[in-house]
This record gives C-alpha cells, structure tokens and sequence, in this order.
C-alpha cells in the first residue's frame, strides 16, 4: 500500500509562477487543516495550482475528475468478488483519508450528489468516514485534506454546490495569469521565444474579452500553450492559433472570423 | 459487534453551550423514547448538539449523511457474497437499533422515500424493523432513539418530508447562537482572543441580515471558526475573511463587495 | 418457518376502543376473505386497528411499509446466493400467503404500479400468486388476506390506485376518534390524567379546523400522545406541546403563532 | 416439468354464462391459431372468459398479471447462478410456447413496450421465439396460443399499444353482463337469493350511468359478488353496499352520496 | 455452432409475390454488401420479403425484434457466470458477423441509440465489430449482411433514426401489394376461394383511405389473412371481419360503424 | 497483447486525398502530443482520415463509436469475474493509452459526460489514467493520442461537450471533398469510370444545396459510393441513385421529387 502511495506523490516540481498570496493561504488552510475551495474558469491553473503545493508540502495527490454518473461508492468504495469471496478495496477518497493524502475533487460541481454529500463528514470537526457497506468508522490521518474545484460560471438552478457544502470550505479565487506571467509561462511550457509568447497572451486577452459576447469562455493558458508548440513544431502561427485557439472554441463562423482577425493583427 | 459498538462512542464531550431548555427536552424525548427532529438553518449545531447528548446519554452514536442516492438498503443493510456464500450485513439503522445506539440522520430530506419510510416501523409503538430480505423482524434495543435533522429553508415541492413521517418525530427548532455564546465558541474553538471573536460574531450578525436580500444562507458559525483559526494561523484577518467567509459564500461580485465592507467595519 | 411466523404474532391486545361497527364489517370481510382497504388520513389509527383485528382472529401479521422504491420482487421474494448455489427467498406478501397470515400493505399509493399488480391475482377468485421466478404458482392459504391502508388525502393524479386494483377491495372509511374516545385513548397510552387529556384533545381539534387553511394535516392522536408522555415525563404542557405538535407539522411562523395560541388558551 | 404444467391446468369447470357467440369465435381463432385480444372494462370476466375456454379446450393457462417494470427477462425468462454455475429458466411465455398452454397476458397495456415486442416473433406465421440469451430459436408448442386483455377506457397517448401490436390479433369486445345474466351469476357466486341479487345488479347498473360523471368506472360485476357476499355473512344491506360498492370506488363525498342514495332505493 | 447455424436457415420457400424490381435490387445491394433499409408500413411483408431473400440467396437469417429497452449488449453479447468463470456469449449481431448470416433488426427505430450506433462499425468499408468488453476486434464474415426495417409513419422527433446511421443504409420502399396480388396472397395463406378473397382485398382497401382521417394506418394484408382464416373454419364473414379486422383497429365507435358498414358492404 | 495491438494496425494504406495542410497539421499535434479533435458533417472522411493518418504514422488505432448509454467503464475497464475470482479487463482507452495506440472516439458527443470526463487526465500534461476501481495511476505510453470526432450540425443545448472539454484539443474542421477530388474518390472506391463518377458528384452538391431547406443533411461521399456500386453491379443508373441516395435519405414525398428530377437531369 505504501508503495502504491507513492505513485500519488508529485515529484518533479509543477512549474508554478506566484500572482498574490495564494501560497500562503493554501499552506495556512493546510496547517488549520480547513478544507479548500479553489474557484475560477477552466483552465486557469487550479489542477496545477494544487498539483504544486502538494509537491511544495510534501503530500500525495490524489486527484478525481468529476462526472455527474460518479456515485458515492466510487469515491468511497466497494466490495469486489474475489476467489476467496468479497474483498473491499477503498475508493480514492477513502485512500486519501486513511493513508494522509490531499484529495483533490475537480469540478465537483459535477458530481451528483450523494458524492458531495459524502465528503461532509470529513469535513466536520471529528474528520471520520463512515464506511456504512464496510461497517467501519474512519478516522481521517492527521495529514489529509479535501481540496475541490468549482467554476462558478458554470453554475445553474440544476447544478450548483449546497450552501451546507460551500459552508465547509474556505474558498479561493483565480483567474488568468496577468499578462507578462501568462507570457512566462507560455515561454516555459511551449519553448518559444517571448516574443511569439507576448503575440499569443494578446491574442488570448482579446478573446477573453468576447465571453458574454458570443463565447462561453475565453482561450485559456492551455490553448495558448498547444499553439505556442504547433508553432515551435515549424506550423504557420496563422494555422497554428486557427487549429487551437479558433476552431477548438467556438463553431460559429463570425466569432470564427472575428477570433481569425484577432490572430491577424498579431501574426 | 461490541468492539464495532465502541467505535461509535462519543468518547470526548463535545463543547456545548446550552442557550435554552435543549438538553432537558430532549432527555426527556429520550426517556419517552419520542424520535427527535432537530430543526435549523446549516452549521447552527445541530449535528454538534445530538453529539453532545450522545455522550451525556452515555449511548453510541450512528450518524448517516442522507443523501438522494442513499437507498433503503444502504441503511438496513444487505446480503454480501462471501467466500461461504451470502452473508447479511446489518445497515447502520439496524446496527443502531439491535445494539441501542442512537441513530442520527443528517438532512434526512436529501433522502429518497424509500428511505424515510423504512424508519416508519421503528417509530411506531411496536418499535420493530421488518428485515424483509432477510425474514426478520427485528425489535429495537430498549435504548435505541432515532433522531433526525432538516432545514426547513431547503424545504420545496420536491423535497419535503411527508406529512406521515413528520407526525412520528417531535421537533426542536434551533438557531444560530446569541452573540456572546457565539464569541465563547469561537474563542473556545479557534484559539483566538475575546475580542477579535466578537468582531467575527459582528461580522456573521451583519451576513445574517442579507438573507434573502442576495444571500442564500448567512454565514454560519463554522465559518466564524474558520476564519478565526486562519487569523490565528498568521494570516491577516482581512484576507482570512476573504477566505473563510465572503468568498465561499458568494459568487455575486455585489454581495461580495458588501460582505468585503462589514469586515473593513471591523478590521 | 413456524418460529419465524410466531414472529408476526400479536401477542398482547392492541388497545382498540370501538367507534362504530367496524370490528363487525372487518370480521365478515375476513370471513367471506373479502380483500380489505382502510381509508382515512395519517395517523388516525387504521395500523393500530389492523393489529386489532390480527390478534382478535388470532392470525399473524405482515406489515409492510410500502415506498416509491419497492420492487415487485421485495414483496414476493427473490433468489439469494447461497454456498449451494441460489436459494429462493419468500417475500412478504409471498410468506403471508403460503402460511396464511393477514398481509398489511401500509400506504400502498406510495408503491410502485408493479406492486400493486402483483397483488391482483391473490385477490382474484383463484387467489393463486405466480412466482415466475420460481415457477410456481402459490395457492394461498385459506387463512391468507390482503388489508391495505390508503390516504385518499394524498391522492394526485401521479399517485392513484388504478381502478382495476380498488374494485378488487372492500373498503372502511376512518377518521380522527370523537372527542372523548380520544381521551381515553390519550389517558390510557400516554398515563396522563383525563383533565390534561381533555385538554390535548381540544387542541386537537382545534388544529383539525385549520386543515386546509395553512396546515397540510390537523395534529394526530399519535401527537397528542407524545405531548401527553412529554407532560408526564416533566416538561411543561406548554413546552411539549411546543416540540410534540407544533414544531413538528408546521414550519410557517404564522401557523406556529396560531397553534401555540390554542395551546396557550388550554394551558 | 409435465407436473409442473398440471399446475396450470383449469380442473374446475368455472362458471360462465355465454351471453353471445363468443365460445364460438375464441375457438375458431384456436383453431387457426391466431392470437386473440380480450377488449372491454375492469372487472367485466374477461379473465373468467379465458379461464373458462382454457378448461373447455383442455389446455393449460399460464397467466401473467403485467405491470410496467416487468421486463422482457420477465417473459421470455433468463440465467440463474446454480452450484454448478449458471441455469437457465423459462419465463412463463417461454414455459408456454415450449410445453403448449394458453399463456394470457392480462393487462398487456401496462407492460413496457419490450414485453409486448417479445411476443411479436411469436404472432407471426412462423410462430418462434428468439432467446437470445440462450442461443436459441425455440418453435412454439403447436396447442400454444397467445391471448391478451386490453381496456380500452385507459389507453392514453402514452400508454397504448402499437399498431404493430394490435394487428397480429384478433379482436373480441366485452362488456358488463347484461341484467338478468349479471344477476344469475351473483346468485351463484355469492349464494344469495335472486330477489338480493336483482337489486344489487339495478344499483350496478345505476352506477354504471354515472361513469364519466364523476366515476372512472362504473361498478363491476366482481364488487357487486363483494356486497353479495357481506350480506350473506349477515351484514346489513346498506352497510355491505358501502363497503363493496361506494367506499372502495370514489373518494369524493357527492358521488359517495349519489352512490349511497341509489342503494337507499333499493334496500 | 454449425448446428445452431442451422436453427438460422430459412428452409421452406416462404411464399413473395414480386411487384417490382425488389428482388434484383436486394441482390445488387447483396452482391456490392451494401447494408439495406426497408421501409413501409406495419404487415405490409418487409419481414416475409426478408426471409424469401435470405432463402433465395441461401443464407441463415437472424431476425431480432427491437424494442426500446435493448441493450447494445443484447445485440453484442456478453459474458456469463459458468461453472468456470464467465464465458463469453456472441449476441445474435455478433453471430451473424462471425458466421456470415443475414442480420435483419426489425423496427430498429424502437431500439435505444446504443443499439443502432453499435451497428455503425459494420456498415463502414473495413467491417469490423469492436467487442469491447471480450478486447476482440471482430472481422466480419464475407457472407454477413445488415438488413434493417423502419416505418415512416411512426417516426418522430424522439424517435427517428440519426443522419449519420440512415446514410450507411441503401433503401427500398414497400407499400401494400396491389389488388390482384394480395387476392392472390390471401387464397394461398388462408386456404379461401378467390371470390371470398377478392372481397376482403376490397375491404382492405377501403379501410386504407380512411388512415389519417380517424385510423393511424390501414387493416394490413396478415389482418386479411386472420379474416381469411376465420371464414375458412366456419365463422360468418360479418363476424370473421369485425373479429379480426375491425375490433382489433380501432376502440372508436364511429371507426367500428364505418369499417362494419364497408364489411356489410361486401358481406 | 503484442498480438492483440496487432489487430488493431491499419495495414493497407487507406486511400486519401489530400484537399489542405490536413496531414502537416495532424502531424504537428501528433508531435507534440496534442489531443486532436475533428470537426465536420457524417459521412465526409473524418474516419477515413484517422485511419489515414494512424497508417502513415505507423500507430495501432483503437475506434469506439461513442452512444449515449457507454459508460465510462466501458471505456476505462472493469472486472470480470473468473475461476480464479476477478480479472481486471483494460478498456479501449485504456488499453491504447498503455500500449501507445491512437484512441479515436467518434461521435464523441453522444457519450455521457462521465465518459468524456474520463479523458481529462488523459490530455492534462501529466497524461495519466487514474483506474478507480483498480488503485492504478496509469502513466499513458509515449505514442498514445486521443482523437475525437465531433458534427457541429447535431450539437443542442442538451448534447454539446463541455467548454472543460473542447479547450483540451487542437481541432480541425472538414468539409465535402471538391468536385473532382470527390469524382477520384468515386471512382476508386466504386470502380466506375469517371463521367458517371462526375454525374454522381454533381447529384451529390445539388442535393448539399438543400440543407436546411428539406433535408438535415446532404448526400454524403459515402452514399455516392453507393449508387456508384450498385451502378456497377448492372442497376439501372436512375434505380441505384433512387435506392442509394434518394429514399435513404428522405421520407417526404417532395423532397424525394425534388432529388429524383436531379438524379433525371444527369441520367
């Protein structure tokens, strides 16, 4: 079991460029061990936000995408047949509690929610986990933790956290890195020089500012750093940003023109 | 069984400030043997109170986190395939009630009908719970008490308890603490001094206002421990009530704002 | 198998004090095995009448709380893994009818279609239930009848017996005991004195006239009982009255303001 | 399995009263084999009609009451785990079309809409049955025949059979006996004299007016052997009425009082 | 398995009158294995067409009823509990591809989109089937052949079939056969003489002009036939029709008195 | 295993015509190892291409022609049960993802969001695969890609993926081959001589016109190779086209006017 603790742990340094305070907050929550809401739009940074902290405190990660077919026994657990008869085998979240992980919940908004609801306990002062098909009484290892993320953009009357959820996390805001910090760590990720890196975080500025205006979202930092390769593999910037910035968010030809103009200006 | 039994035990008492005749209403439930239905808004105590009485009682207690998925079974129990075969396993309903315990339903409203019926036999006078997969019909322990919670600001058309389960149950409303008992558990619970509890408490007063004008829920006492343990964390108490509080209350840039101007009120 | 029937015994007579003819009816439907239907709304006592009438004619009796989430298969039974490979296991209404107990299907509205049609065979003339799943074809008992309760208040289009299930009962209307039947009954459950008990009854009725009017249900006898052994059991009437029939069917603060006011004039 | 059939078989001749050709024209669809739908309101004897025909053509029959979570495995029949690994086991149309009976589908329109598909290959000229499960394509008996019941008075947008359904049967129409054959059969049913009978049979034909004037259905031929029967237990006319006839048939107090109002006319 | 192949093999010449070029179009389509759709309405012979064809081209014919509650494993295969772990069983899809066999999904458009898109893999050019729960990549037998049926008149929003499986099908349209040939088809399936035939053929048509105003589709020709067959074992002609023409159409009266009046018309 | 990635090799070159810079671009994202998505209407090459490309990059390719009841263990794996008590089985995904192969999801849209949930680990830049219900952390081979395909003309509020999800591929949009490429391609894969294959490819683009005003889709490249096939096996040219293209893809009987004079204009 330890040995498979230790494909959770994070080994190699995520590359992680501080905007504000956020390194401390995280740490203080981890030391008063207060569960963590990480909020912001997709592909801000908050997977590896958490991926790098639990790095910088030495813990395993645990990390679960969630989906509204997941069930709580999915992320509890469950009895397996075996030769010898049943065999329980721990769920992820159970993993983490018994064995001192952070158990990261992405989009947990997604989640049904018996899944949510499961998490409570452990987030109450006594830190147990009812294990009701196994008849046990967990009691979480001093070093764990509950970290979820939630895009609130995404939120609607049919999904959203319940309050007596949200009650028992301090939450945390990001949103994209500010320009010459997105453009380092387009530079870092994609190998390009900062000048292409500059030309694409204005590209992506610009498309942030048509959300509400015909697009669901802005290009991301991850979208930035797939052009940022296609154009370090020797693809025209033109084709490149068309292939993953453009075509990949929207099928709307007048944002599609739109977001082709903005590619022009720069490129 | 007995050391399972054990495991449930409230071993530590749970800090309770009485704030009215609580603990004398619901001993005298408990002697009647009355189910109870504890009443209030999400992190009020609730499930801090039923622990207390637990360990007054000197009985175990089996808490169930209810939620939509939750299925009769999960709560009775089922047969389990083994290497002999199929071998019963007692829910956490039937455990309580063959062994005495309490038994603790949280937000009992999240749970499906099925469930809520199936505790019907076992608050009738005849205090029996037919295990029908198993051709039992088990008599509770002499000590066993179910006690149910609900917040009735959650209550809809689709949610609600029915009108024969209610009538089973007596009822005790509960609230957020007074002032000064809210600054004493704050204090007591997150190590801080008097009087930045009462500023939290200030604060907590304030968001309790905007109920209903913005805000689901005010900020419960949770919350104030929360920010009070970051505070005494090291963190400062701005930022702590950024992020125990306004932040994973709201997602509304207003009522952020206006929850941001109650702590610079007083910090 | 006939311990497991000495299980549904009643054993010690049901407290019944007779109203009008209804002990009469139920015997002659008994007697022709009549299949019979209890109407009338929660908590007035038609489960306590079908115990009644089990011990009077001496047969046992099956109850089961019926629930959205039943399955056909709860009822009639199912096969279980065994070490030997499946072994089949009677249901209820199954186990009724092979041994000739009563069969009390309590609130069968809230049961699924597939339930109430796998009744429809044992109340035909043949009174023969098919066990497809075992292939057998049961002849019931000649001791063997269907009693269901039903609450023609909760009716709604979505959940209605069909009428090819009504015409197969004999039906008996209840309603709330007359004023000093219910005192006796209060007097005799709850070991209060007949003043208080008078009292509790006149509250009772007075919460009856407001059904429709802001209360779903008036207040049950099984309340008035509880608020009577709360009075036994020390609290003051006012306080008991409080927790055993306010709090617990109303959540309206203006309804609660009008129930405590009829408390307050009584004690 | 022979003995298993002599289960199904109808050795008591049971009561019918021919009131039209209908011996006549079931047996010439016999005869040819071609399915035979059984059209015409609850209660009317149609199950009594096939019970009869089963008996008079000396074939067993297999009933099966449908509901709308029975399933297609249900039917057709599936694999059971066994000591020796898995079993097969004919569902009751399997154990009809292999062994030649009479398999009813009562109420077919509440089954779903893969029951009825299932029956499809076995209506057609080459009268076989695909179980799939099994690999098999199995010939039907050549004594089996497919027979269905259908009340037209429910079939609604949702619930209705296909086209391509009703087509692969012929169709035969029921209704309530007409006065003097109605009577003629309480009489022997319930054992009363005919004078009790012919009033009984006027109040069910009152009844019968009334339906789409406040009753779904009119009063059926089963509930009036019902009343019959209580009278014969020496239960009041009046009261036995009430309890057969107007209780188990509407909730609503002016039809209750129209209803009672007509069996003050007779008795 | 060859034995079972057998089971599949349409052995005596089912009886097709050609009306058209049917016969050499299906062959072409067999020949280029280009996947076929019939389309026409419900009885009007697609399925007795099918089974001629698979006889004339001599090669097996699995016929699968399809119905809204079939699994993409129904069709597939999956694997089953055996005495030595689980065994895998080819559904009859999978057969047909293994061993060549013409697969006919009759009213496909009842089955679930998993059922159809399953079929998507073997309507490309490389023909494969992906067994993904056996890991095997099944290439289909060069005999192996889709044929699927679908009624125009039934689709709906809710149902139809997708786009991107109608273009994998090349497709042929059947209607009912015209006057002379369906004469012609009831004397040879019922055993009547042609002068008997040619009236019901009349009636037939009649009924047909009246879909849309009043019946969802015409009497089909197997309707004729039933008429037909009735006749034959003695039933009058006026009974034999309204058995199994008329009362089988429709539950409305003034339906019943027009089709009854276009009977007495002929009869 | 080797063995069984050998099924999943393209081994003849499927045939492809280049229009673009489609294959420098895939290539490119291959490289890099960016999730690729492919944009466009049924039946216009993008499969084809996949397998072009899995071909020329000499990479096994696992399909799954994605359905809306797939689950996402359908795709990740799950256990079997066996003699020797459970077996884990790898899913495509999974399977592709540990042996290095392209995972191509077609259709990907009509899957459950848990399946396409699945895939985020798989395109953040760790690449892993967390197997829940086995307790592995699978570290994705090298050469795994996953390719989605995706018809921007079927996405509906209820049936788009996620924001979450698109932002993770570089996607490329495809379109109807241009007239003479199309006519090649007819050609080849049809064996016809290219004047019919012209006059196909103009039916072809007069009936793309009425998208939107008739029909859903237009006439795809596929159903040309239709026509051209059963052409070549001696059908008359205006039958093959009425067969293949006409009453394939529309039931209106003005709409299949309109495609008929097309198909009479060229031959």
């Amino acid at each position: 079991m330890k040995d498979m603790l230790d494909e959770f742990r994070v080994t190699d340094a995520p590359f992680w460029r501080q905007t504000s305070d956020e390194v401390e907050l995280f740490t203080a929550a981890w030391d008063a061990r207060i569960p963590v809401m990480l909020k912001g739009p997709t592909g801000c940074g908050k997977t590896r936000f958490v991926e790098h902290m639990a790095w910088r405190l030495g813990r395993p990660l645990v990390t679960v995408a969630c989906n509204e077919d997941m069930t709580a026994s999915d992320l509890v657990g469950r009895y397996l047949l075996d030769a010898d008869g049943t065999r329980w085998q721990d769920g992820p979240l159970t993993f983490a509690a018994r064995h001192g992980a952070i158990c990261y919940l992405d989009e947990v908004v997604e989640a049904r929610q018996d899944t949510t609801v499961a998490i409570h306990p452990l987030t109450d002062d006594r830190r147990v986990l009812p294990l009701e098909k196994k008849g046990e009484l967990l009691q979480a290892h001093p070093d764990f933790l509950i970290v979820i993320s939630y895009n609130p953009g995404y939120q609607s009357l049919m999904k959203d956290l319940k309050q007596s959820t949200k009650q028992r996390f301090a939450a945390m805001n990001f949103t994209w890195p500010e320009g010459e910090t997105e453009a380092e760590i387009l530079a870092h990720e994609a190998g390009i020089d900062s000048e292409t890196a500059g030309k694409l975080v204005e590209i992506g500025a610009r498309s942030r500012n048509l959300k509400g205006h015909g697009l669901d979202e802005g290009v991301s930092t991850r979208m930035l750093i797939h052009a940022g390769r296609l154009i370090k593999g020797g693809i025209a910037p033109r084709a490149a940003c068309s292939m993953a910035l453009v075509n990949s968010i929207t099928d709307d030809p007048d944002m599609r023109d739109a977001l082709d103009a903005a590619v022009a200006t720069w490129f």
